[in-house]
């Protein structure tokens, strides 16, 4: 792994920054395919909207531009941004004058089983939930206990992923992907305005849907609606799309699309 | 200030520790009187709580006994612990074998109005509001980006606090402190099992008024309560108890309960 913290490689964070203490910052992870990190613009679009709505000054776009090819120059990987408040002050209140930490490290590829995106991966149910807040979804932000929970409800490598509801009951992603549902041929996706985040693969899968004449619709989801799918599609920026076979044991068709988007994506 | 990374003064924290990337870990604010940490017993069970809750081992007790007594060694300051996660890979998946970080820092007492304690403390209703998650409920874990938005919401000096809501309309807490609300001459404290923090001194509080015989109900508080309320109290590790003088406007009663708190508490 490969670190830059402020532009340093190597260098430690500072104890008293604001992201160690409250999660008070955004982060970004990126596909690197051929040294070029994919969709880059869009991460630093969304990067840039959590920043506006958290009220953190971002570091210079050339900055981060410069260190993300540096983090991970050539072949595949993936790079992490992490952006925080920086340092300030014991107690919630943001310094008046904050200035930005910035963390772009590179690390390896994580090779899934590439069955993944082929034969679809098993899915289950978490039982830890979202809890919502407007003024907190949609951004990649660095509060994401929730996450961790859910994801560390399940040690079975055979399940690739979780799914996550709403304090309401409300479908609103996987623990670290998007969702999209297919029911009566059509394109669901949750809606991200109360919690969830509002992924990049997410905005390409539906780019790509729409630009093919299918509009995708984005609204609250019931849980219920995930029994009368016909199938279910993750999107994350490192795998693209991959098809769900399984949910707790009900069978789901491996969804055409799929691996239309990903032969696509390949092309980007 | 002084700070303890692992026991190593001056360390900086690992890039990829999760406490940094996720938030996934907790922490505690103690006052020190005279060298010593008031509570101290009553902060470590709570940081212990938390710790089974989130499934982080603690480091051992004796580490940080003797960390929060060098980080600030005598006189009147205040000991902020961190613990979290440690380092882990990219992913929110917690490590099968956690090695905790701790950070135990020391720092100058903010030395609040002395008037805070007397003629009370303005308060305001702050719009972000706390998003409900019963598992993340009660402990001090590091996803504090509500109340940093929260607390952001105001830079008059002469308003102390912010009240918060959570998704429901139901009044919770403080940005940085519990609450007591005096309604009909009888304590009521909102419940914390879906959202806010468990704190310290409101456990003191609790067990004080208790111990003089007068019972405080915890139990859903609605916002439209505290039109009705005479008095509100606010309490924190390092204020004590402060009464409130004014809520948006309106004229509170200051109660005479957390004169008598406040003296007591010196004697602790």
């Amino acid at each position: 792994m490969r670190v830059f913290v402020d532009g340093r490689e190597g260098a430690g964070i500072d104890p008293a920054d604001r992201g160690l203490n409250y999660g008070d910052g955004l982060f970004e992870t990126l596909a690197v395919r051929d040294g070029r990190a994919r969709f880059l613009g869009w991460h630093l679009e969304r990067l840039s909207a959590g920043a506006a709505q958290l009220g953190i000054p971002l570091p210079a776009r050339e900055l981060l531009v410069d260190e993300v090819a540096r983090a991970w120059p050539q072949g595949r990987g993936v790079v992490r941004i992490v952006v925080t408040r920086g340092v300030g002050g014991r107690g919630y209140r943001p310094p008046g004058y904050p200035r930005p930490l910035r963390v772009v490290s590179g690390w390896e590829w994580p090779a899934p089983d590439p069955a993944c995106w082929t034969r679809g991966v098993r899915l289950r149910w978490c039982e830890t939930r979202l809890g919502r807040n407007p003024r907190l979804a949609g951004i990649k932000h660095l509060n994401r206990l929730e996450q961790v929970l859910a994801r560390a409800e399940w040690d079975d490598p055979e399940v690739a992923e979780g799914l996550m509801m709403d304090d309401g009951g409300r479908v609103i992603c996987a623990t670290q992907a998007n969702l999209f549902i297919v029911a009566g041929g059509r394109l669901v996706t949750p809606a991200v305005d109360a919690c969830g985040v509002a992924g990049v693969m997410r905005r390409a899968f539906r780019a790509w849907a729409e630009e093919r004449g299918e509009p995708v619709v984005e609204r609250a989801v019931a849980a219920g609606e995930l029994q009368e799918a016909e199938s279910l599609i993750l999107t994350n920026a490192l795998i693209g799309a991959w098809p769900a076979c399984e949910l707790d044991g009900r069978r789901l068709a491996v969804d055409a699309r799929t691996a239309d988007f990903n032969a696509w994506l390949e092309r980007q």
